[in-house]
């Protein structure tokens, strides 16, 4: 078998095999096909495309390039979640210890953020001492104790798609839908759940624009799950403003434990909800999603799931009194209101750039290498739909240095633009995907 | 400006500048893009095209990233003439004498053969102590004095074409019509001739098989010429059965010489007298083609065009008297007929086996190192339309190894298909593009 050949044969429009696409990912990841031919393969791909079969095949192969984390020795149905990413998206913290409060076995790898504000971990991080630095044997034995374990990357997991997809990022050939879903689904089916539920976002904020896109490939994503043999299931929602309230890691975390506490954002709780039956269902834990929401209304209103979150919390090191007390939670040094020059209904919100202001405070990485602010960001007042008058406060801006407050808060207020008119809000969840 | 956005730019549809274009080919050259950037841009090229002045900066900056022939020191019109190759083709060595002995200045740069038989430079081998390693000083006096030289390729012309052209050939991004006119028109303009014929072929033995392909690249190859200011004019001919009879180096050399003698194969003639009353008339020595084809008939006959070959065997140390007397050519030890096993008229053959078989007998290349045996080849009795008996000779197999001998025959009477009814035989030549 000869790249060569593949190439040609995918360039003039045939579909590449089962084994044809095994070959090209084991040869490539051992570095025997050099990425000048992958390149143009990537580039054939994008104008041929590929079909369902070679989708999962070179999914499947990905997946099966590197570590696979081995879950089985953990009870019951594991369950993953996967966000497609955001501004404001604290959904893990959350949603985490609801899920697990009503017996859903959560066993994450989670990583780091790059960009508007930092993953995951980074947000955990702001509970003092908190570490996903541990061994896969605490991690096992953790999620078998209480429910919920989340731990670094420290495996290997589908090393052909990091390889790959650096090569897609600088060769235009990233804005495929196969390959966007292949990439996700490879480190998915690598991380060893049984079920996945996808949490695809759609809007100015999202990697997905367009609506339509966002349903191609929250499509595309369930039919390579089930291809693999895993219940999948995807929810596409909205992004085209930030999900609640609060932007940075620290005022993240803090506005999860609100959630918990019953007093989340009303997006955000209903995600966290849709999401977290679906979780529930495919876990096994609940027949229908209906049942589902009731024993995550009632871990909440019974404080089952806050407590997860604590016991979660202290088994991993942190401190568990910050999430009773959020005053114990990283705090920055300046807090000022940032007040409305406009008067009207809020038309839009260029939710990137809400995103690139938390950067710009330090509560994102610009570089791997950047160093993270976890005390600051931003928390919305006013979001789209909302009558503001002059002076009125948009968002209180949390920052440890005020040049960069300076530019964050110009470029924030230039993030809203107002009209006359009240807004139909459009519905925050935009389907599931099945 | 980056690689990143032009490859975008392509890949969604978009013409690339001028000055993108020149970008591009002058930081590959200089190794500032990598293969893998550029790849990916051939495959976008290769689906999205290029328009008429996207070839053309193409065309003219790959010519501009090397050294470039100065011919400023000969005087009058230089004319190059291109073959886009095929099997027995001997047309420099009977033509350039032809053309030259009308007064045309012939300065050509030549190079080896790879594949089936050799290159015009081995061919001219064939005359003992012939050498083509001549300095450009001898080259352009040369060219003043006798009119006629062919130098080998000491300079390094269109470097980006060469480095790019491996890339696309390992790359499945070869077959682009616009590439490959460039391609070769960029070497052309670097060669430095003031008016080019271009001798495109199509049928089984050409690059182009299909004739409404080689009219695409005769086109696209004269709007280039044009583009760069120069005269260009291209022939497209037959090449689905070998040209002339002889295939092999020393064997076409005698042929060359036979048509300079007034006893040419009819094809060979023809492509010669159709070929070189362009360039008389590219040259400015005769008005119309018909002047032009009086004057190359009278150079046969008067036996003006075999004088210039013996001078320009002489000039570059090769041996004249082989020109008078062609067994002082290299001849190969074994000579034996291959006679027909079938009986019928010849319906088709195989053009490119034919080549092969000079190969199989040491007169080709199969790799850039190999030794090439001069005397072998094979000289065709029966082409398409003949009718032939059983034990009639078909061709002349001259070899020097009888287990080659074995192998080539076999395969020679393969390329070979029969039928029982006369063959209308197609046009030679199939047009003509200005």
């Amino acid at each position: 078998m000869r790249m060569y050949d593949l190439i040609m044969k995918k360039r003039n429009g045939a579909d590449l095999t089962k084994e044809e696409i095994n070959f090209m990912i084991s040869e490539y990841t051992a570095g025997k096909i050099p990425d000048y031919q992958m390149s143009a393969m990537m580039m054939a791909i994008y104008f041929q495309g590929m079909n369902e079969e070679e989708t999962a095949a070179l999914t499947i192969a990905m997946a099966n390039s590197g570590d696979m984390l081995d879950l089985s020795a953990i009870g019951g149905t594991k369950v993953d979640k996967h966000s497609t990413g955001g501004v404001g998206d604290k959904t893990s913290i959350a949603l985490g210890p609801m899920v697990a409060s009503c017996g859903v076995k959560i066993a994450k790898m989670s990583g780091r953020g790059l960009g508007h504000t930092g993953g995951t971990i980074d947000k955990l991080e702001s509970f003092e001492g908190f570490s996903t630095g541990i061994s896969s044997k605490h991690f096992i034995d953790q999620v078998n104790r209480i429910g919920i374990s989340i731990m670094g990357q420290t495996l290997d997991l589908a090393p052909a798609d990091k390889k790959l997809y650096a090569l897609r990022d600088v060769t235009a050939t990233v804005d495929n839908m196969s390959l966007i879903a292949s990439s996700i689904m490879s480190k998915k089916l690598a991380s060893g759940a049984d079920a996945i539920v996808l949490d695809v976002k759609t809007g100015s904020g999202a990697f997905m624009k367009k609506e339509e896109d966002a349903f191609t490939l929250a499509k595309e994503m369930v039919t390579l799950g089930k291809h693999a043999g895993r219940k999948t299931v995807a929810v596409v929602s909205d992004m085209d403003q930030p999900l609640g309230f609060a932007v940075g890691n620290a005022l993240e975390v803090k506005e999860a434990i609100e959630t918990l506490q019953g007093n989340g954002p009303k997006d955000f709780v209903k995600l966290c909800m849709t999401l977290g039956s679906q979780m529930v269902v495919a876990g096994g834990k609940a027949d229908t999603l209906e049942q589902a929401e009731e024993m995550l209304a009632r871990a909440i209103e019974e404080g089952t799931a806050l407590r997860k979150l604590a016991e979660f919390v202290e088994a991993q090191g942190g401190n568990p009194a910050a999430v009773y007390d959020t005053s114990l939670l990283p705090q920055a040094a300046i807090v000022e209101e940032i007040c409305s020059e406009k008067e009207g209904y809020i038309e839009k919100i260029v939710c990137d750039e809400i995103g690139i202001c938390s950067l710009i405070l330090g509560g994102g990485r610009e570089t791997k290498e950047s160093e993270i602010d976890l005390s600051v960001g931003l928390v919305l007042h006013k979001k789209v739909g909302d009558y503001v008058r002059v002076g009125e406060s948009l968002a209180t801006i949390h920052a440890n240095d005020e040049k960069k407050l300076g530019v964050a808060k110009e470029r924030f207020l230039k993030a809203y633009t107002f009209c006359d008119k009240q807004i139909e809000k459009s519905d925050f969840i935009k389907g599931i995907v099945q």
